[in-house]
């Protein structure tokens, strides 16, 4: 099964549906070891670059890609149908779950039951599946018995996006340019140099990585969430009880994965929470993730203390046939902590937090879904829905980053993972929130100590309380900080954040800030994927290939609009300078001069010198720093 | 001299133009021990609280003003005047500079023999100021004499920005709240709880801060650099040969200091430069940097091999005259060191650095500005201009970060801050550039190291380069870590980096993102007056107090536009609750429940638990952190 190193340097397992030639940057498949196991990535064609050696080519990149298949120009998507089901066969094929006749929530079925207008109704009725009898359906109870899913092994191809494939086209110069990585600073997260099906079996395994992949989401792109893999983003999108509709809510997400979201959170409060999440669900191929909390309340017309767990269980179930691959569930707000808020400058922000805390007051007795843990984990397991235990305490402002409550929380979401382990329910750790720079650093320590190497997913945090209107920024400083330290996904943060609904613009500006976010938290880790990337756009940018620049950068598009509002004129994306400093004195065009003076003038003592000036730098380097000195002699 | 504490807690000292009194957010001025000190600062009245106990007062939140004359409205400053001259009475007072007859540089000699149209040539020529004979005209020159000058005094009280006059002016309950401030993690910066004028004077005088304030710029509002005060912020600005006109420059000045730049760098190379600089001195309350190469070069018409010591002589000459407060001098790319760029990624990306290489190679010989450094000390201290010693060779890929090239550079640059001190030439150390997160603390390490603790100017660093039009947040987030670990001034990326030109938008964009990044790294370090200004705003969001909750932000406008966008109401600015969640499902209204209950049903265990809480958080938290832990208890 350990196919690995073989897809990585064949080019027939290429699979390039019909596209226009003049396309340099688009879909392609990987094609696993069995003919149904496509994994999708972009194919970035790079031009030549001209050199004093002649013309050399630069090959041939590729990126991981959420996009599904709306970005494949032979399939044509419509979200009245629903996406196919790459999946389903996998699934059936187990034999472990059955096809039920109909939707078994009784609130589900009620819906069904209900005269619901078309454009609002998704036009197909879903059977759902369950695990058959009391078996256990989920990617960690397969990993624990040895067993390498389809998913797994797709994930193994998506995580190595064709490095070695990539390298091994290079020139045997740009080979050893491009090839020069930093070794990262990985505080403890061990990432091998080629992801195998099996490495991704293990880390599922041991509980250092999930995979969520809900039974009745077989739309889904198999992704994975650990920190030995690569850092992924969360986009959350839903409607409130003040604006959006369904339609823009589908939008969204299709709009959110185009950018790069791994997996989308539908957070609706709104009218019609179950059929807006059909119609998402149906059209998704990321994972999707919920706060059955909020539907719960808005069942019981939004008053937190008429909860209770007949009606939560029924959710979970409403929601799992749905096809939700994880769920958050507050289940650490324990009543004795909400008194640990009251001297907080901002008492409860999580919204889940505040219902249960004013549940666990209004009867006084301890959080239904604390005291019910197991029997959560008992749907959990019947669907693979995963679990993001989520921080309900999490801090609201840097003056309450780290205080008893959230650090309190925390460690009875480390007693939880322990208990959904026992019956190989998938487990992830939702985290804060505002924490200032200087204390990043312990809460990841913290949590990977009391949570048992869970991975963590935090919402940003955001490093100042200072900046309304930036708090993507303000996160993402933190976000990439904190996925450096270990954690394995990143909640976006739009512009909007504390003042309003994000539209379209806001979420694109989130998912791209965190998609910088995750990808030099890769490469500070020494992820072996990440900096080729930036290797291979810093070339481009050296050569002054302007189009490749383009088209390996987070976004293309804009890119391409900055360089043209001041060079519109399509030669000077040929041109060897651009607009900062003119075609006269341009620093890159000078060094290349430099270059060729050097060689001309046969610098003679080059390499005596280069070799005396690496020994001197190492020598002060290793004065003053206690961290990884990269050889710089390489 | 030390009458800071009278000012810090005395109205009295608060000088108030003129206002418009439904103006919540406005200039003021605080009076030092004379009366032509006057520090500008803006004053924040915060609206009341409506509590349980009954109305309160928010007090009135002072911040650091940057923004000149401009924004007060009693001042109507005309850009064909220039401004007026605040230090020019301290300049003439102490008796040991001379106004010239006329400019001595050859090449503005000439220039204002020239016959230059009315638009483009500053209306009012000025006279210079030298030193007389061979005195030394430095503030680090006072400084190391033990004497405090008025730009000092007026630096000590504009760095405390009224923080225990807001505090002392709270009510109990708020001070408690609001006070409470994490410590930080400094990595050996020393900032003291309130900032004299002694305090000022010492760091001056030990060369850990520079105040960049040239004889000639009497219009400049004294500011300091050192990473023991407030982590300052420079925008870029300046004309290329393919677009902007002056007017344009000057206005860029204006608005980059209206969103707060602390310096501003005119990095002109088309025409005009030597005109383009006089408009913008002349105008500019903050101190100008520049790079006197790029002027040179030009004189020699873009012929880097051309240029020689006595035309860059000339050139420091002139824009010392002029008022130039700072000089990027490129004198530590060494012959020695060029060969080393040779086998990198991206060669030389500096302008300066690349002109500096081209001359050394195509001559063969050592860089004319290390062999001229002592001739280069003698005219910076006879204007009291500040070195930038500039990063010829920093990295212009993540790829050759911190490498041979650039540490040997490094070093030199250490070497010549020696030289310079002996002269009491106040300098500071230009860095990178392009640097992956774990890689930006050794590099700071090896500054503060190598350059004796001169202070440290980073341009970023990017912490990726897969992002171009995104590179005001790649830099940011590398801007915020070093900042933290001591960097004293961020050199602002805009979002048009590696692409274009910047607008006016990307200029903004760049800004506030470099304020955020100061600001955190202000917060993480544990300075003083930081968290205070986060304590404030997050209040005033848990309050509702929206109005608030824009002021005190780092772009009210923004917050203000983005609220707007989906609560146009005016009444919405009062409401208790958002959009993101709308009037009835609102995390915050139910903290506010939850208090209630909690006091209502009187949480017995309340403070038996918080104890016992506290108690276990911080065991667990002393087993996986090694890093300061908040006492969660207060």
């Amino acid at each position: 099964m350990n196919a690995n190193a073989e897809f990585l340097t064949k080019s027939a397992n290429i699979i390039e549906p019909a596209h226009d030639e003049s396309l340099k940057s688009r879909k392609i498949y990987v094609k696993g070891t069995r003919s149904d196991l496509l994994v999708p990535m972009r194919k970035i064609t790079l031009t030549d670059s001209h050199t004093d050696r002649g013309t050399e080519s630069n090959g041939n990149f590729f990126t991981y890609d959420t996009s599904g298949p709306y970005t494949d120009p032979t399939k044509n998507p419509e979200i009245k149908k629903g996406l196919n089901n790459p999946r389903g066969i996998w699934i059936e094929e187990r034999g472990d779950t059955e096809e039920l006749h109909s939707v078994t929530s009784k609130f589900s079925q009620e819906q069904r039951a209900k005269n619901i207008p078309n454009e609002i109704r998704f036009p197909k009725k879903t059977k759902p599946r369950r695990a058959i009898g009391g078996n256990n359906v989920t990617q960690m109870h397969y990993a624990r018995k040895g067993i390498i899913t389809p998913e797994m092994e797709f994930i193994a191809i998506r995580e190595n996006v064709l490095r070695q494939y990539y390298l091994e086209n290079l020139s045997n110069e740009d080979r050893k340019k491009i090839g020069k990585i930093h070794n990262g600073q990985s505080f403890g997260a061990a990432i091998p140099n080629e992801i195998t099906p099996e490495f991704v079996r293990k880390e599922v395994a041991e509980g250092r990585a999930i995979i969520p992949a809900n039974i009745n989401h077989p739309e889904s792109e198999p992704m994975i969430i650990g920190r030995n893999f690569l850092v992924k983003i969360n986009a959350n999108i839903g409607n409130s009880a003040i604006t959006s509709s369904i339609q823009e809510e589908v939008d969204k997400m299709t709009w959110a994965i185009k950018w790069g979201a791994d997996t989308v959170m539908d957070l609706s409060t709104g009218k019609h929470i179950h059929e807006t999440r059909e119609w998402i669900i149906r059209n998704s191929p990321v994972p999707i993730g919920t706060v059955p909390i909020y539907q719960a309340l808005e069942k019981v017309d939004g008053k937190a203390e008429e909860l209770n767990w007949d009606l939560f269980r029924d959710t979970l179930i409403e929601q799992a046939e749905q096809g939700v691959d994880y769920f958050t569930i507050h289940a650490g707000v324990k009543l004795e902590y909400v008194p640990l808020t009251a001297d907080r400058l901002t008492g409860i922000v999580s919204r889940g937090g505040s219902i249960l805390a004013k549940w666990c007051l209004a009867h006084h007795k301890e959080n239904f879904l604390y005291t019910h843990f197991e029997d959560i984990c008992e749907i959990m397991k019947a669907y693979d829905v995963s679990f993001s235990l989520g921080d309900g305490l999490r801090p609201g402002s840097n003056a309450d980053a780290n205080d008893a409550a959230q650090l309190s929380e925390l460690r009875t979401l480390g007693e939880l993972t322990t208990v959904a382990w026992k019956q190989d329910v998938q487990v992830m750790i939702e985290g804060p929130g505002h924490v200032p720079m200087h204390m990043i650093k312990e809460n990841m320590d913290i949590q990977l100590n009391e949570c048992h190497g869970a991975p963590f997913y935090t919402l940003g945090p955001l490093v100042t309380d200072i900046a309304p209107g930036y708090d993507h920024i303000t996160s993402a400083m933190g976000a990439a900080m904190i996925g450096w330290y270990g954690t394995a996904m990143l909640c976006y943060v739009t512009p909007k954040e504390h003042l309003g609904l994000p539209n379209k613009d806001d979420v694109k500006e989130g998912i791209i800030t965190y998609k910088i976010a995750a990808h030099a938290a890769d490469l500070a880790k020494g992820h072996p994927t990440a900096q080729l990337r930036d290797n291979a756009l810093s070339k481009a940018r050296f050569d002054f290939r302007w189009e490749d620049q383009f088209d390996l950068g987070v976004d293309p598009e804009r890119a391409r609009e900055f360089h043209d509002a001041t060079l519109p004129q399509e030669g000077a994306k040929v041109a060897h300078f651009c607009s900062m400093c003119g075609p006269h004195f341009c620093s890159m065009k000078i060094t290349q001069d430099v270059r060729e003076y050097a060689k001309k003038k046969g610098v003679s003592d080059k390499i005596a010198l280069q070799k005396g000036m690496s020994d001197k730098a190492k020598e002060f380097t290793s004065k003053g720093s206690t961290i990884y000195i990269k050889d710089s002699n390489q």
